[in-house]
């Protein structure tokens, strides 16, 4: 690269601070002191694919210079009018080398109902709840142990009911704090109390408070009418804590330590504006308040792979048939964020060895800056034997350990956490990861009673059945970034029935190929072993002669289970299908469309995407819709699991690993990890059988 | 334990050398010096479920005496009689405390046949081979380069023709090997000769050539007729070198030292009859000649969980449809054996950190003592956070490291190295791990030529699809010992339609619980989420009243594609579904039964062990057949790879991972693994920004 150091950022580099002032400085500017705001997002906007191409062209080719012309780099604010009746959600886009907003303009779909939540709204529920006289009136229903208070977890408020278009709403799941253990963390989920207050973000008032059931099989799904005398909370309870000072059982002492030591440093090196090297790979990162950490322009030896890849959403619905638990839907990506969510890593806690973080740039509600400190931890760890072999021969063996290079950041809402990583290997391999942990999500349920809708994980406490189920986002870059050339194939194993001419002996089977001819979605079959392969039409393996490709090898899960025609389906068809391919638009990034929050069915998302009828290739005889356009595929992975919970996720779960492979096939002309020294490591040493002695047990 | 130094061994424990001995020479003794034998195994053999299950009750109990009545220590020697004519394959029982032959005959069935390759015969193929004037005959069809020297690569000949019986027979996988490089290492696999020669074990010649096809798509499927002159090969052929002095490319030099350091020491103990203890988890290992590393009586906390865990069985069948490719089906365990083929492990290059080595005891065809060094490696390793919660109103985290604990052997057959592996988790879950690697296996092509029966990984190198479909075997102790508790019983997740009744809103869903009552295959379904829980019938959960349990989640990966018909689904019924439940009985260890070299149905595997039908708990009123009992059910979980070779598997492909699960379902009253200690690893360091500097790129 030739760019000098006065050069302006690269296009795909975070917002500097001075950036973010800029931006928001331009927004307050422009509506002036009369028109108060509370800020919801301020982020970079992706420069368009048709811009950014030809400079990440000229840059891979070494070309770059002060003069090549540059996609303007512009910011994105998100952001309510604060007005007496209501505040409308409003977006603008902010251009920052001329301090100008370029386009401002109220969501008139969202406002006011739809946007998303912020940290600032959860923090303010709670103490709205609880002056709420609506809320002090139903909890006279129950009589608390001494020393108990409550501790309202925000929740979104799922869909609403059906023909109704209700205002901004929050539900909020109540618990009770036992002060008595004087420790801000002693646990309050084993603590459920039944009921769920409703409340209008426009008034800032409860509308309604939800009783709830809280009987086993048999019993009816209405809550019990409310008894004469106050009910008493928690005599058979028991607490759940999990942190050291709190725990009932001693912590183990005989686990010694495991240290990571890198004598001569990473291997890895990143540059302020984002760029990461490690190995032969070379890719960008950059967080977003929604997706946590995204990568983009990821090449391999100067090859590029993908032009960005992401999370890009989830969805979390509960099988509990009751009232209101239908409305237990969360889409953790656009009711939240991601990044909004992120954790603060510590050194030694989240990853050990040699360690990047990163920091991001939220801001605040009246505008300010928050630079969340070390969401994304950057480090390489061990992961086995990559490859050996042994001439039995000779007895002489190769091997090569399988170094992985792991970008990773962990979000909580409210009571789950996901931990999520990139994990980059030496053979051309990523693998996306996701791993469920925290707090499941419960509520009460009568003391000896068992439920059909979850398990009893502690006395009076049902951890309902849910489903979690992810989708990452691939937009392919495969040997190229022209959207001409990059081609979706659908491959099979299949039997193939024995006959005298071509399989007399039966043993040989079919490897069926299948192009993506327009936008669709797939279902994954492993007794077909169906699978995908992103491939570049237009180059071939100098060796194999086919098409360089990647795999995508996406877990094949249990999909969406709720009932198609309920509003947790209608909301949620990304979650119907392991895989989508639609076709490439400016921004669509959101797997359920962009608002999600109390949304009743998908807006934007991938259903309509491939509703709209894009196609790749050739446009197909069958009808693409009048919408639909030339493209190029992106690729949507869809996975997680169902969770019918365990006594053993209680009260913080081990974690629950999926993983979606990205792996080259005929990308490569050998082995790309071929090169990687089987250095024997000096520092393991041997560990003598019997405590040192000898003799029997 | 009571126990006093002067005991006998454990029943479980390895033999000794001085068992070895003795059982050695019992053998010699009763057959005499006019009946020379070729050993084939000598091992431990297992004590009966009757007998040992009353010895582990007490020594679980902390009761055991001197006085315990004990299972008697056994020997299993198998070997043949050296004859003129041919060779008896026999077994003997030998008690080790007596020095008694208990029993001692030829198996009819298998002599001389069947019975599995030992690496002494590996060693005398290729000499053979080379020394017979049929082989020199049909390589005057070739002309090699200078410097080149035939190689050949032993193979179990597979299923011979359907009514033919013909005598022990081995075919080879010939190649060249370039003696110009001067180095025993250069790899011959890029240099495939199309013949196979076929030779009988009796007379040690060969009996046929079968000359080999090297079309491609559209050629026929018999190989091109002799030509008048002889043939040069390898004229455009590429050498497929993975040593690092004969590689073509230069070695990576920015991949930094990882050193996994444990200044404490390991946290796991090993006494020298196999007795391992590790956190809660205490089991026994011990190495068999066909399976390697075995676990039995795996307890967490003194509760049972599996009386004895293995990998049973993995068959390799070959897509090429092509005479004699067809006859390319390994059992690589039961025609070779995985302990028998496993590597001695070094120090600093299979595992990191702090490790103990196991040896294993194999006979030589002689008699003597092979104590083959280092083939089981134990450590601790790291995998990332086990579980996290971050109360999000105080920020306070709190996070586990999830520390494994890893048992890992390596077996190289021929061309294909396989890694295996038990990881025991902090949580109370094992993952039983699957790793392949090593040097896929080849045939010739003509140059130029694409194949439907695999991809071409180097000039004139066709890798043919193929298949490995491993078989996992696990005998379970659900928190007992007893027979009679233990329940395997299918759970689905399943939609239940919207309805006024009992799924209003539409987001329900059902679990249904199938127990399974008799012996049966199961196949996976991931869309109805269908896995399997072993639980004690007689043991409820404390906290959720369900059976105490562990799930047995396997991955639903494609099963066998050959045609039912073919002889190679015939020989591998196992291979068909994913999980089996069979009724114990003392001695089936194998999934495609004892004897699978040469054969041409399974006998005795889980195919006829479902036939014979067992049942569990209440006699099932559709008929068990005659041969049926009730009994105690043994889960087989099977799972694999279709592998089509990607040009990234040459010259040696990178491992492709597969896990199965064993994961407590109500098994604990609480996370197993709250008291792990969050402790802050003090060794782990920052890692600067832009190496140091701060500025652009």
């Amino acid at each position: 690269m030739t760019a000098s150091a006065s050069a302006p950022p690269h296009p795909l580099a975070p917002l500097t601070e001075a950036e973010f002032a800029i931006a928001r400085d331009a927004i307050l500017k422009s509506h002036g002191p009369s028109e108060p705001l509370f800020f919801r997002s301020l982020h970079r906007q992706e420069p368009t694919k048709a811009e950014l191409v030809p400079f990440l062209e000229l840059e891979h080719a070494g070309k770059l210079t002060d003069e090549t012309p540059r996609p303007p780099r512009l910011a994105v604010v998100e952001y309510d009018v604060i007005k007496k009746e209501s505040s409308d959600y409003s977006q603008a886009i902010i251009d920052l080398a001329t301090s100008t907003v370029l386009s401002k303009a109220v969501v008139p779909r969202v406002a006011p109902s739809e946007s998303y939540m912020t940290v600032g709204e959860f923090i303010q529920f709670q103490d709205n709840c609880v002056a709420d006289s609506m809320f002090q009136d139903a909890m006279t229903e129950f009589v608390l142990p001494e020393g108990f208070e409550v501790m309202i977890d925000p929740w979104p408020y799922g869909s609403p009911d059906p023909g109704t278009t209700p205002p901004r709403l929050m539900q909020g799941l109540v618990f009770a704090h036992d002060t008595s253990k004087k420790n801000a963390d002693a646990n309050h989920y084993s603590y459920p109390i039944p009921i769920i207050p409703v409340m209008d973000w426009k008034t800032k008032k409860l509308v309604r408070i939800d009783r709830l059931p809280t009987g086993g099989k048999g019993d009816p799904m209405e809550p019990a009418p409310r008894g004469d005398k106050p009910k008493v909370l928690f005599e058979q309870s028991q607490s759940a804590d999990y942190i050291p000072e709190l725990l009932s059982i001693p912590q183990r002492t005989d686990l010694k330590p495991l240290n990571v030591v890198q004598p001569e440093g990473a291997s890895f090196t990143i540059q302020d504006d984002g760029l990461i090297n490690w190995q032969k790979w070379r890719f960008r990162l950059a967080n977003t308040p929604r997706e946590g950490a995204v990568l983009y322009d990821i090449c391999y030896d100067n090859r590029p792979i993908a032009y960005r890849l992401s999370f890009s959403e989830m969805t979390v619905p509960y099988g509990d048939a009751r009232n209101p638990f239908h409305r237990k839907q969360a889409f953790d990506f656009g009711d939240g964020g991601m990044g909004r969510a992120a954790n603060s890593l510590e050194l030694g806690c989240d990853c050990l060895g040699a360690i990047h973080y990163v920091d991001s740039l939220l801001v605040e509600p009246d505008g300010s800056l928050n630079r969340l400190k070390s969401t994304v931890c950057l480090h390489e760890q061990d992961n086995g034997i990559l490859w050996k072999h042994t001439n039995f021969r000779t007895d002489r063996a190769a091997v090569a350990r399988n170094r992985e290079f792991v970008v990773q950041f962990i979000a909580t809402l409210a009571n789950y956490e996901y931990v999520f990583a990139y994990k980059f290997d030496l053979a051309g391999g990523i693998s996306i990861e996701t791993r469920a942990t925290g707090i499941v999500s419960v509520v009460g349920i009568d003391y000896g009673k068992t439920s059909e809708y979850g398990n009893v994980v502690s006395p009076g406490v049902l951890a309902q059945n849910h489903q979690h189920i992810f989708a990452v986002r691939l937009d392919p870059a495969i040997d190229s970034y022209s959207n001409e050339t990059t081609q979706v194939v659908v491959e099979e194993n299949r039997p193939h029935k024995m006959n005298p001419e071509t399989n007399p002996y039966g043993n040989f089977y079919d490897l069926v190929r299948e192009p993506v001819e327009k936008a669709t979605w797939i279902d994954l079959d492993p007794r077909v072993n169906r699978s995908i392969k992103i491939e570049n039409s237009q180059k071939k393996n100098a060796i194999s002669g086919k098409n360089v490709a990647y795999k995508f090898v996406n877990p094949p899960t249990q999909m969406l289970l709720a009932d198609p025609n309920s509003r947790v389906s209608l909301r949620a068809p990304f979650a119907q299908h392991n895989i989508w391919v639609t076709g490439y638009r400016d921004g669509e990034l959101w797997a359920a469309g962009e608002f999600t929050n109390q949304s009743q069915h998908e807006t934007g998302g991938v259903g309509d995407m491939v509703k709209r009828g894009d196609w790749f290739g050739e446009k197909p005889a069958d009808g693409a819709s009048a919408d639909g356009q030339k493209s190029s595929p992106v690729v949507w992975g869809v996975f997680g699991l169902t969770h019918n919970p365990r006594v053993e996720d209680w009260p913080v779960m081990p974690v629950e690993i999926h993983q979606l492979h990205l792996r080259p096939a005929d990308f490569f002309t050998a082995n790309p990890a071929l090169d990687v020294p089987g250095t024997r490591n000096e520092s393991s040493v041997l560990v003598a059988c019997c405590n040192g002695k000898n003799g029997p047990a």
